[in-house]
């Protein structure tokens, strides 16, 4: 689904020829995705997993406009947002909007509205598409869906593992497993303590910024950039090293033993410790491993920080604590983590990992396949029943379907039933009146006299099966 | 849900004063909503109507981007979307893209890519957001939820009514009767004729576009427009009081016997009888009414179109058969038939009638109550086995849930519980070892030793009240 259908128009556009008699053809922009029903079901399939897996951890949906006025991510989201903001002005020029390119200032500015009046801990998931103007590339679309989760109103330890827990349990549901993907947590307190450190004092964006985008730089501009802020990176390099021998490769479980060459604990002043306890107590320290690299691009962040990778691909979520964005967004200090899943890199892994079921399992899962197929015997009567029938078995809450094909014959149109995947199939018998059906799994039959019992039946051998 | 939480940011922005300590505060884009849970949960209610109707007519969904190259809407949509596009270019200027004002032209511009390999017909359904730069007033907003059904490659009359009988069915899910809303049909090839018989000779756009706008505008200003395209409207007008006293505001079952002064068939040329006879058939002829004053606003339309009217309200719903539209994209030519709803007006229509069920309802039928709320009868042990629980619980599939407030007692936690709508209780007994399971609906109870056994029998429970 990621790439199957992405468009890139803009780059085929003078490749293909209009079709026949010079007619006119439109391309989709770059980096967009036309889903047609298969591809569209997949990234149902996996919407139905972060619904569901976000709704038993007991988060409640919300949305927000898929546009907002530009300085609401301007003012707070870091430099990494901005430069790749679609941003527009009505005519007239009465304000500039920005596509969102993440939910959380729109998040931020919703809980900030109702702080007083809302539930403390707020759990709220969203699961929409954000934009950015980037060019694409592998897992970097300029239109994708994601999905969020933040628990907002608790500082405490078992927050940032509720929260883990949620964004563990999609991936479970999904069929991956600790073999597949693991969840790498750091804590930019930590981070933060070690960069201080080596040199860095006051506001330390900055280095975060550069730790995190480092991996895409050549080796000499890191050097540069980093001396520039007269941050000690070979030293920050070394004490890394130091602490990821000893922990950051570790299972979370090990933590607790971990410490410095005087003895002291490594960890003191982190929550990485106690989080490690609790995410073995829910059973899921075999998903999580300890790794200081982890640094996140936004800026917001302030404590945790954790991402879910997969071996030769982007992170396929992340996310933390981000204790200071409500208030900057004009509402009381509140503390608050969370994080987003992408669709997109989630596809590839799924791809990669054989994970993705067949459209036909896809289809069933989503409760797609027809519960009917009506098929007239032949005679006049018969097919003029075909329709109306049809029309009040749906109308009696079954999904049911019939031929458009001229076809009378039967044969082919048990063919047409079966391919669809239809669980039973109706014959209007000769005199239009009368009904057989058939359970297509078993041949299972049952007679029906008159249309008024069909629904009934169909209903009746379907929970038999 | 339309209006309640609507923002209109820019207009109060003055108004509010900024949140202590001087905090900036950020306004959401006027004429978009803030969904928070309650009011997503009824966005989510009518939408959960729209896709379980669309499934169980057979049409099969699909989605394209959100935003696409100005010129798909530019070229041929008619003037009644161009100037309320939200356009925009990257910087750099490389294209010129705008939000999707309705979603018509991108099914055009996918099915005119696929064409040869699309099944015939298609039948496709569609349910997202669409996008107007207009001034938000009642039952309009600037960003709105839309539902369209297209049937694709079929030309018949059975295709028509197949589409309206799609449209009625959520109509009808939602609580909706022909006693609330009705659907009003008319057939632009017969107003075509009429117009022609009135000197409307050529492209007669403008005169479509003309009396779609009607009622909006100054009479002197309609005859000024009529007069200048040589268009007889007083003889129009006249024409069509005789159709319409005659069939206009009839029930379609009654057509049958309307005819002109000489003795000729009304209806003779048009669909719109067969068409009638057909939703008699099956059984929605109490829905539907002949209305020749319906031209709808779109150019593109080529025959029957239909409005679903509401008393007071702006059309709920709108479509009509559009034969020439997928060839203007590129295709070959395709006959095809759909409509579209908005959830906006369908909103205000719903809560005009009281149709619109409690939170709590919705909550219901949408599958947000919790299995069971996990609760610790007091002692170190019970407390400390509460969030692994719950953590093993939601592993295992249940929607489960627990108090994150301090206080200990039993009789406030049973209270939040109950208010959260859970099923069950499960009560930690003092050794954190033994669960007591308590059905809030009637009180009775059952015992389970270790937690492994748990979730078996929280499902046990449910599945017996």
């Amino acid at each position: 689904m990621a790439e199957s259908n992405q468009n890139s128009g803009e780059r085929t556009q003078q490749q293909q020829p209009a079709a026949g008699g010079g007619r006119r053809t439109f391309q989709a922009p770059t980096g967009t995705r036309d889903f047609y029903p298969a591809e569209l079901n997949r990234l149902r399939y996996i919407q139905k997993a972060w619904r569901e897996t976000s709704i038993r951890h007991g988060f409640e949906e919300i949305d927000g406009p898929t546009f907002e006025h530009l300085e609401l991510y301007t003012v707070k989201s870091g430099e990494g947002i901005v430069s790749e903001l679609f941003s527009f002005e009505r005519f007239g020029g009465e304000k500039t909007y920005a596509l969102r390119p993440e939910f959380t200032p729109t998040l931020a500015r919703m809980y900030a509205a109702r702080a007083n009046a809302l539930p403390k801990p707020t759990k709220w998931f969203w699961m929409q598409n954000c934009f950015r103007a980037e060019r694409p590339q592998r897992g970097r679309l300029r239109e994708f869906y994601q999905w969020n989760v933040d628990l907002i109103g608790d500082d405490s330890v078992e927050a940032d593992a509720e929260v883990i827990a949620c964004c563990i349990g999609a991936l479970e549901c999904l069929g991956l497993s600790p073999n597949d993907v693991t969840v790498h947590i750091s804590d930019r307190t930590l981070v933060s303590a070690l960069l201080t450190e080596c040199g860095v004092h006051g506001d330390q964006t900055s280095a975060l910024m550069l730790l995190d985008r480092r991996a895409k730089l050549p080796a000499e501009e890191v050097s540069r950039q980093a001396a520039a802020m007269r941050f000690d990176i070979a030293r920050f390099d070394e004490r890394m090293r130091l602490v990821m021998s000893a922990a950051g490769e570790s299972k979370v479980g090990v933590l607790r033993s971990i410490r410095n060459e005087d003895g002291s604990p490594i960890f003191d002043g982190s929550r990485l410790r106690p989080l490690g306890e609790e995410l073995h107590r829910m059973g899921l320290a075999d998903w999580c491993r300890f790794d200081l690299s982890i640094v996140r691009g936004l800026a917001y962040y302030t404590g945790v920080v954790f991402e879910v990778l997969a071996s030769g691909e982007r992170a396929v979520a992340g996310g933390g604590r981000y204790d200071g964005l409500i208030q900057l967004f004009g509402g009381p200090p509140t503390p608050a983590v969370g994080f987003g899943m992408g669709d997109v890199v989630l596809s590839l892994v799924l791809q990669d990992k054989r994970l993705m079921p067949s459209d036909e399992e896809i289809a069933d899962r989503l409760g797609l396949r027809p519960d009917v197929f009506v098929i007239g015997r032949g005679s006049e009567a018969a097919d003029a029943a075909v329709a109306p029938l049809v029309a009040r078995l749906r109308r009696e809450g079954l999904h049911a379907r019939r031929s458009y094909k001229a076809t009378k014959n039967v044969g082919k149109l048990l063919k047409e039933a079966a391919a669809c995947g239809a669980r039973v199939v109706a014959f209007v018998e000769a005199d239009g009146m009368s009904v057989t059906l058939e359970r297509l799994e078993d041949g299972a039959k049952q007679s029906v006299a008159g249309l008024e019992g069909v629904a009934g039946a169909v209903r009746g051998l379907i929970a038999e099966a």
